[in-house]
């Protein structure tokens, strides 16, 4: 039966499965297409596609449904290139999709990882040339035939046996395809990692934490930059014409407990720029000097070109875990701007004007328990945000709330499930509360949000469209359209599950579609049509 | 964030989830309500609701998704009263629903079975007065609080501990809750049991292979009647003139083996029709005496009053899982009209004008292995059919195939899974095939067939409309609309997920709705109108 199946649906796509996404392609994407996981190297997740539009979203339906083959929450973005979709699941398992009707063309599935050894997410693929990449739980980039699916390579990202594993979509450009590592929660030093598309073959190698006799070492008390962390889970953006990536690093380990890593702990909590041919540091810029509340800095840095202070600049903004919005020059990562994008931060009464925050004593992680805001699970996390030019504002999914904070002993054991969690935090009474908000990308200032229905567990990225739109999931199921300008409800549908992941949209055929996972579905959307 | 979720639909749907439930809604459903498992006391799955017809059905898209807790094939078909739907999960869960958005009301878990003691599917509720009835896999008749989900009562069908559990949608009538058992595959005899709706008290049992001095202990050879079998783990149909139900009963045990259990062995694989007040037989019919081909009888009964050899008769019809339809007068049993439905049916040649199976010599299973048609899965199974009295046609899925079937010798264990079913069949080359299919009532011949895409492991069952439509869902996840006169699709939607379960439909505010299980989740599909 699933032979036939599959038979059935390789002829009824024909030979559109022959990818050819070009470093062309990827620069000056043709918004048919959504070919990186934030949908383009700015990371805007702005769509210039407008069939679907404010005056006509209301007839917005479900155009087709995917079911995963595991019940697994789906956290990856679908890329689609003319008509196929690639999505993935935690379990290395890597789908092909025909995109107008969701019927499989070909599925992958990479060689199980041991019982109680399963890490959790995949966010997705990329594609470069005719070959479909994507990370494991055993920290390999796997390259597939986009066509076909079938194997060509692997490459280690790091080593597993010392408890590393690879959640992120990687970053195509320029025949190299980079990717980082997760988790620097249990101690081990995040890299970023660039592999020749073909071949792959390692290029270059960057350690988050550096080595004794580097710059920053001294940021490290003693030998705590061994256990350092700093995480780089998620997908960085890309200038072209800077030839620089831009990568967001994780919180420093271990991560309650700051007396035995004393210091700033570089380039945890960081946004780096790191040159894309060599991999050297160009700038970084720190938000969290010495976190001890696991304020990840891996948000997807957004890249705007606009208008600041009198001139045009090339800025990158980010909505950080620790609860402040930044805006950043990009070229060379000089602080401009940085204001809450919470209510909730007691953390910090501001920034200097060089962007370090400006600690309040004894709001941090103590052995009785502090009350810290925001959360263990951040202001925002990793739920993509987007920008629209349009309305010049800036979205996100942010999570209002508080913990106690426990100033926890952390063991760390090479290649386990690491930490002793017990007593690192408990919930009060308040509970957490989502929100999708609209900031003015220059000043941070909140323009309009709505307050979603649940909270935990799930999050989900934003989508912004030239239709006017802008496109969130709630975590009890709920898609919703939004006027990008007014933030009114326009449409909203129930999935039946909970959204972690962001939403993307593409078209096909002179149809637009707007697709977002939910819980263990690929749900597809398109304009009614009584043919359909 | 639970608790939210239930206040927020509580309030929505507001006083309705008072169900009552009366005999007289029961007799003569409101058709915006679906009362039973099989949508009537006649189980002709038809429903007069009309809004989404033929010249508009290209216009029905999803308007919800229910996303049940566990990864678990659903095949319950939904009951709907009053804006309120009840579904049930294999492992014991029911959930009351708001029909119009899909939002959870309440749920109810019954306590876990013990690991390794999960038995299978529940096919869903019953409702009655302001009660839910269901059945456990622990063999119990379980009474909820409709308007809670409160338990009220559990009463003990059969003896788990033995073997037995219970997976059928009670039939509720006049006070009574009426059930069967599974499964007598493993040498457990079937019952159907009637208990007080209000009580639970057990009103009359009915054994479904008779003890010695009771009439038809001798048509099983020595003691073999004490594991003879005959499960009733379908939902029989009722006659409320006649005040008989109509009951399929399962095949003789061990399956595949006669020679230890010679003669006819009743009353498996026959239809039963039981006084309801009493549970005394009134009659019987055997398809398949002394099956050796696991041919449960079960298949749903189809009630309809009709002329028939000139003059109004009350017909029972019937496609049986063992290739032949059946035309019985209802009042008495007798055989008025059979033929096969099926082009795959090797075993016999014909029935005698009593509606005896004319067999042909050693075609049955054997030693060696004997190619037998139709396969074990029968020529059709538990997805229900469908009548419509508009067309006249009788509609249902079917399943051409044939299968080698060994001999094998069985083992009965007490309360264990019990039987040897190693070597007992083994597919051959040709792959199974199900189709939708469309007999004239009366004559039993092939009016249309639609040939869908995959065949095991999933078999949906059929609903007809008065707005000329026919229902059906794929293995492969396809939902289809069909129309009922010809056969041609009008209308089809990609599920991701193979349709176990019978679709049905309802109308709450003046929107009809159509809805089935796929996969985990239920789907309620309306007509599209931009303001949804």
């Amino acid at each position: 039966m699933r032979r036939w199946v599959l038979l059935c649906c390789w002829f009824s796509v024909g030979l559109s499965v022959n990818a050819q996404v070009t470093y062309q392609n990827l620069k000056k994407a043709n918004p048919h297409n959504w070919l990186a996981y934030s949908g383009s190297y700015t990371s805007q997740r702005y769509s210039l596609l407008n069939q679907i539009d404010v005056g006509n979203v209301q007839r917005l339906v479900p155009a087709w449904i995917f079911h995963a083959q595991k019940e697994e929450k789906l956290e990856c973005v679908p890329i689609v290139v003319n008509g196929v979709m690639y999505v993935t699941q935690e379990a290395g398992v890597v789908y092909a999709l025909d995109a107008q009707t969701g019927r499989l063309i070909w599925s992958y599935h990479y060689p199980p990882i041991p019982p109680g050894e399963n890490r959790g997410s995949n966010r997705g693929v990329a594609v470069y040339g005719n070959r479909v990449y994507f990370t494991t739980q055993d920290a390999f980039l796997v390259a597939l035939d986009a066509r076909t699916g079938n194997f060509l390579w692997r490459s280690k990202i790091a080593e597993a046996k010392e408890g590393y594993w690879a959640p992120a979509a990687p970053l195509a450009l320029n025949g190299k395809i980079i990717t980082g590592v997760a988790p620097g929660d249990y101690g081990m030093i995040g890299v970023i990692v660039a592999f020749d598309a073909t071949t792959g073959k390692q290029l270059w190698r960057w350690s988050a934490v550096p080595k004794p006799g580097q710059p920053g070492n001294d940021t490290w008390a003693g030998d705590s930059w061994k256990q350092g962390g700093g995480d780089t889970w998620l997908t960085g953006s890309y200038d072209p014409e800077l030839n620089l990536i831009y990568w967001g690093i994780g919180n420093p380990a271990p991560d309650f407990n700051g007396d035995v890593r004393k210091g700033d702990n570089l380039y945890t909590d960081c946004m780096v720029a790191l040159d894309a041919d060599t991999g050297k540091l160009k700038w970084y810029f720190q938000f969290t000097p010495h976190d001890t509340a696991d304020w990840d800095a891996v948000e997807i840095p957004v890249l705007v070109d606009r208008a600041f202070d009198g001139g045009m600049r090339k800025l990158l903004v980010q909505a950080d875990r620790n609860g402040f919005y930044y805006v950043l020059d990009r070229t060379n990562g000089k602080f401009l701007h940085g204001t809450p994008f919470v209510r909730e931060l007691n953390w910090a009464s501001g920034l200097t004007k060089e962007g370090r925050p400006i600690r309040i004593p004894g709001v941090e992680a103590s052995l009785e328990g502090t009350k810290v805001c925001p959360s263990v699970d951040g202001a925002t996390n990793w739920m993509s945000p987007a920008y629209s030019p349009e309305t010049g504002y800036f979205y996100l999914e942010a999570l209002e709330g508080c913990q106690l904070q426990l100033k926890a002993s952390q063991t760390f054991r090479p290649g386990g499930y690491p930490y002793d969690a017990t007593g690192v935090m408990e919930v009060p009474n308040a509970p957490l509360q989502t929100y999708v908000r609209a900031l003015d990308l220059t000043t941070g200032k909140l323009q309009w949000e709505y307050k979603l229905i649940g909270a935990r567990e799930y999050g989900a990225g934003v989508l912004s469209t030239a239709g006017g739109l802008l496109f969130a999931g709630s975590p009890q199921g709920s898609f919703i359209a939004f006027n990008a300008k007014t933030g009114k409800v326009l449409w909203h549908f129930n999935t039946g599950q909970g959204i972690s992941a962001s939403p993307m949209t593409y078209s096909f055929r002179n149809k637009q579609y707007v697709t977002v996972a939910a819980g263990s579905d690929v749900m597809a959307f398109r304009l009614f049509e009584a043919s359909q």
